[in-house]
């Protein structure tokens, strides 16, 4: 292997499309030293122009310290050659495109020019790191650390390793997204999905199965969603809730109501199909609904809110004492 | 039918367990006159001993001025009879035991008590206006208002008529609750969960296959919700967010995502059992993840934070100017 001696701090972001951009946030807010590539330079450039949109962005909502600002845009650095991304890197992002022959190549190099105790760890939300990392000298410090669209906003990441990935890398993946201020998740194994997208895709199917069923509008089904069971979700994940939805916790909820989950689970369609039709049927739909307001606006309204309530979270911890604190 | 005629702003809260409990702090709080009744005195008593505490906690975590804790509190009637608490009423809140015959047995007295015009909504969460009103000479003025848990906190409420409920009830119960601060949302049609219980029994199905299946623990998986699909989800549903998460918008998301939707639904387990080792399992976790934190401290906390991220969305509602805000 070649590849210097890995500094600390010194983070590479390898593919910059709208994963990665995120993360070189994460890590340059977080005072390490960023490394950008992408195989495309006009992808490289977008990305540049972006982060320092969104650092404005990010300024006004916060109200932070033009040197504040200055000190995150000076951690980053773009790089004209994967190598030189690399260069002394502890920790390597890889947010390139969900293809495995394409990742499969990209590890190839990846590992060949980092440092030998650099991590490598894959934004994939789909692909397994057993097969990625096949047949390659290093698969032992491959792992996949998966983040929510986008990271530098949403903190969950879901970090698994491969059969060949060591589990010091996991623990040491585990540990190093926490330190730059994420939310990292435990996978024991792969399966499709992760644990995110599966528990979004079984909430989704059911969603559009009210639609299509002429239950409720697409706007009725939203608006469940955000005044009722997100508010909810976005304190305690459903085994939390149940557990405050009973005076005797978990235990009694799923005693009392767990012939009606289960007579619900009976009841709900799973032959659930995709068509123009339906493509069309939401497209118009959330058009009337989102009428007034631009896309971009949506985005940046939903990120200013995210890190609005995530600073309410970090100032009322659970369990902090609630008297006098206003 | 007998009764007074309604006066404007009298408002019967019928059965005061959990449920009926929190809907009088949601009808005083917006200045309605209040007449609570339960088939138990004691339950009653029990109600109001907590409409007091809660108001209390309310006080402190928003900073109420007295006179308006003292006001909510004196909207509040506690009646000895169901007749005493409907005369007046324009509107009837019934919260009382999810059994069929029960409610019938308590449609008719509500029918024959009520004021002619008065609404008559059921809290009920399963069961369908179309039997609760059969027979009832008052059935075009039966609605169902299922609320979410505890609905002085979350807002959303389902509202749907039986096939002889008139439209213009409907309409009425949804001005109404509109009215008084909380989020409607219509439903077209029956069907067993509405649409909040059947998208959370679905995405619950899951969370707890992948707890059995050992992908992850029980505080990972519910790490990964409050983390990350909770904080968007307390913003958007599920179709604001695929709209959100592609740049051609709700249409582009789920052509790009449909084939992954498609095999990830065929991939998710439904023969998923409710057994007493599987209420075990969750318990000791669920005890684990909050150990340091009692259930009643757990269950203020989440209606504390509820509300401050409602006050959030009042003051930075989507489409509104962001510049210079802050």
């Amino acid at each position: 292997m070649t590849g210097k001696a890995p500094q600390p701090g010194i983070v590479a972001v390898i593919g910059t499309g709208v994963i990665g951009r995120s993360w070189a946030r994460v890590f340059a807010r977080a005072g390490l030293s960023v490394r950008m590539w992408d195989a495309d330079p006009a992808h490289l450039e977008a990305a540049w122009a972006w982060f320092k949109a969104d650092l404005k962005r990010s300024r006004k909502q916060h109200g932070l310290r033009k040197s504040i600002v200055r000190s995150e845009r000076e951690n980053v650095t773009r790089c004209a050659s994967l190598a030189e991304a690399l260069a002394g890197a502890t920790y390597v992002q890889e947010s390139g495109p969900e293809r495995l022959d394409l990742k499969q190549a990209l590890y190839r190099d990846l590992d060949a020019l980092a440092a030998p105790k650099a991590i490598l760890a894959s934004s994939t939300s789909a692909l397994d790191m057993t097969l990625i990392a096949e047949g390659l000298e290093g698969a032992e410090r491959c792992v996949v650390a998966h983040p929510v669209n986008p990271p530098h906003i949403v903190p969950a990441v879901e970090v698994l390793g491969g059969e060949r990935t060591h589990p010091r890398v996991v623990r040491r993946t585990m540990r190093f997204l926490e330190r730059v201020g994420q939310a990292p998740v435990l996978l024991r194994r792969y399966v499709p999905g992760f644990l995110l997208n599966r528990m979004q895709a079984a909430l989704v199917r059911e969603a559009i199965n009210l639609v299509v069923e002429g239950v409720a509008s697409v706007e009725a089904v939203d608006a469940v969603v955000r005044d009722g069971l997100g508010l909810r979700w976005a304190l305690m994940g459903p085994f939390g809730v149940a557990n405050t939805n009973a005076d005797g916790g978990v235990r009694e909820y799923f005693e009392r109501y767990g012939h009606s989950f289960q007579s619900l689970w009976a009841d709900l369609k799973t032959d659930t199909v995709i068509t123009p039709e339906l493509l069309d049927r939401l497209g118009q739909a959330v058009d009337i609904m989102y009428r007034r307001v631009p896309p971009e606006v949506q985005r940046g309204w939903r990120d200013d809110m995210v890190e609005r309530f995530r600073r309410l979270k970090a100032t009322y911890p659970l369990g902090a004492p609630a008297d006098g604190e206003e």
